[in-house]
């Protein structure tokens, strides 16, 4: 049976090497100013060149990463280090918070409201600092890394528009990127930063968002754990906890911990059921928990990272478990994907279709979608596939 | 020709009187703590029980607004006091600002960083006052008027996240608002405040939003009034330009300023163009003047209030020009509104439509939709229709 799935190995493998990474050599290189246009339509013109935190992080990332895990290719660092000279002179305020966007020159747009920027950073260096063992890529994923832990329980600052008191709400983004972020960055840290931080994610992820009796994981709890019934409380984004279970399937495998592996596995399924679109297929962006019309309109959108991280999850937990539900779901949101996301013209995904499923904003990177889901994605999908191959029976 | 559609008077008024208002007296209040319910379903039924400071003042208007012009019925007058008396207890800060929500409590949830809460709540205690000549009413609406004017420099205060200088850009959504505002409180102004706001306003709006090479109203210009091209500049909404053209034929209607009223007439022409959606009908949400992916996904989407106020400026553009393409467009919109968005079977209007006219979510209201945009519309409607029988022909 694994067989009948392995033999996509190829085929993840040829689409990240030969369309997704060459469209960003190619389009997304700014020789003037430095950094990447992150705004390319679907042929990879740039239409808009605002420089976004997450975004240039994110394309450093891939690249330093690609050029540690695939082949020590000097293009690919030189094209990682290009966006992380630029970041380093431009990024932060002098606090050493990174902004959330930049114009193309480099001059601050928007400040640093938003935590996200920085982790992304410390990721970026970190796998930076892998290729390149130079010490400010060092020291600069390590200040980061301690900025985020002091920020972390009030990370918006002045910013936060919520009034004190009346509604403690803890989100879901921040543990779920930390517990990512540590493995990311884990050759830099001390032993006990980890084993912490690891342990306080999971058990936040797995004991306090997901919640059993409801069978999902929820976007944002009271700070007891409880479920908030406001809008903000029923929200679900089911690509967001499939995400979210791979990053623990990958922590688990390697402390050998069998029996969250198997839980990982059962919460993913459990998000596949309840967020897949059953007249048009794909998964929803955005969900209430209990049916409501929820705030966000683009909630039936069908959104490309939400079906890469899915497969991600569902090929993972097949590997791990041999559950012949996930060989099953991989199968489909591979046919989905591959259908709908990507593009045999031009290269690199399409981002946004519409409930249908048809192209929505006919883009490959704006605002929000850079170079990070779909070759991360591709990556791990060719790898994972390796690994079942090498096995030919799933491992536990 | 005005016979025809003038025949359509006694749908609307039948519309509001007995099919709108009635929903809301029925479902929105709430007995126990004040205030209005705003997250109602379908059927009426309360989803969600946070008060949003922007619905709860619109409510408080439409049923004054209802009071004074249409009927003085006891019902409607009481029913504007109930959310009047909540807002005075629990709607601003110690500075006198509104909050942006409430809980059902009335403790506040979300802080005041958001100025159009001042402006909806000028306007309802404005609309009271003339209602109950309370000198409380009128107080709350004055100071709030000129808080507004304080802070309409930086609307935003601390919640800001731009960067200052590096594109400073001002927004089109508060002279529009001051306008409509100022013709709504000028019992209450001295006449030289009305003269500044107004023609500050219309200049602002005719001379500096709308881009006449572009043949759009932009929803953010550079300070100087050059086009920003950037994501925020190049956004168009369709559906608050013509809002906004609407309120100008009024002014210039009471100044006797025809050409005024001939250029509002163009300019909402020009955007029904620009924003009617060619394959499947109805008005874009949001679109890139130079027809680039917009940075909102939920672009496409065909909302309530952009068809209820672009058919009230078709329609008064036609009482007042007799252009015969304002007749056409306002018969295509009346009919694909009552085919879309209104509910024969329970009453109030839909709000949200996906691009092919599709109910995207079955609300009646929720955070942003509730008791205004419809009944202000149906009435506006209805009274410009009576307005052309008793014409009977178009006059300028």
């Amino acid at each position: 049976m694994m067989k009948t799935i392995n033999k996509y190995a190829e085929l993840y493998r040829t689409e990240l090497l030969e369309k997704v990474i060459p469209f960003w050599l190619k389009h997304s290189l700014d020789k003037e100013y430095g950094g990447y246009f992150t705004c390319l339509d679907r042929a990879g013109n740039v239409f808009d060149s605002d420089k976004f935190i997450w975004l240039q992080c994110r394309q450093v990332w891939t690249f330093a990463m690609l050029y540690n895990e695939v082949e020590k290719k000097q293009e690919w660092l030189d094209f990682a280090l290009q966006g992380a000279d630029f970041l380093i002179k431009k990024g932060r305020d002098e606090k050493g918070d990174w902004y959330f966007s930049l114009n193309r020159e480099g001059r601050p747009l928007i400040q640093p409201y938003n935590i996200f920027s920085d982790c992304f950073a410390a990721m970026a260096f970190g796998q930076l600092y892998k290729a390149t063992k130079h010490p400010e890529h060092l020291q600069i994923a390590k200040d980061t890394f301690f900025n985020i832990l002091k920020r972390q329980d009030n990370p918006k600052g002045k910013y936060s528009k919520a009034y004190p008191g009346t509604r403690n709400l803890q989100g879901f983004a921040l543990p779920m990127i930390l517990i990512n972020l540590v493995l990311e960055i884990e050759h830099i840290l001390e032993p006990e930063w980890i084993d912490k931080t690891v342990k306080e994610g999971i058990d936040s992820v797995v004991n306090k968002f997901y919640h059993p009796e409801l069978g999902v994981i929820l976007e944002n709890i009271n700070t007891d754990g409880s479920f908030s019934n406001s809008f903000e409380g029923r929200l679900v984004n089911p690509g967001h906890g499939l995400e979210s279970m791979w990053f623990i399937m990958d922590l688990a495998k390697k402390s050998g911990d069998n029996a969250l592996i198997e839980k990982a596995t059962k919460i993913a399924l459990q998000l596949m059921e309840f967020g897949w679109d059953k007249e048009f297929e794909g998964i929803y962006y955005y969900m209430d928990e209990k049916g409501y019309p929820p705030q966000q309109l683009e909630w039936d959108q069908k959104l490309w990272w939400v079906h890469l991280e899915a497969m991600i999850a569902m090929l993972k937990g097949y590997l791990h478990t041999g559950n012949e539900q996930c060989r099953q779901w991989f199968e489909r949101l591979h046919t989905y994907s591959w259908d709908h996301f990507a593009d045999k013209e031009y290269g690199e995904w399409f981002g946004y279709l519409n409930r249908r499923g048809e192209v929505l904003l006919p883009l490959k990177g704006g605002k929000w979608k850079g170079c990070f889901h779909v070759p991360r994605a591709l990556y791990q999908i060719w790898n994972t596939l390796e690994k079942t191959t090498k096995n030919q029976s799933p491992s536990a």
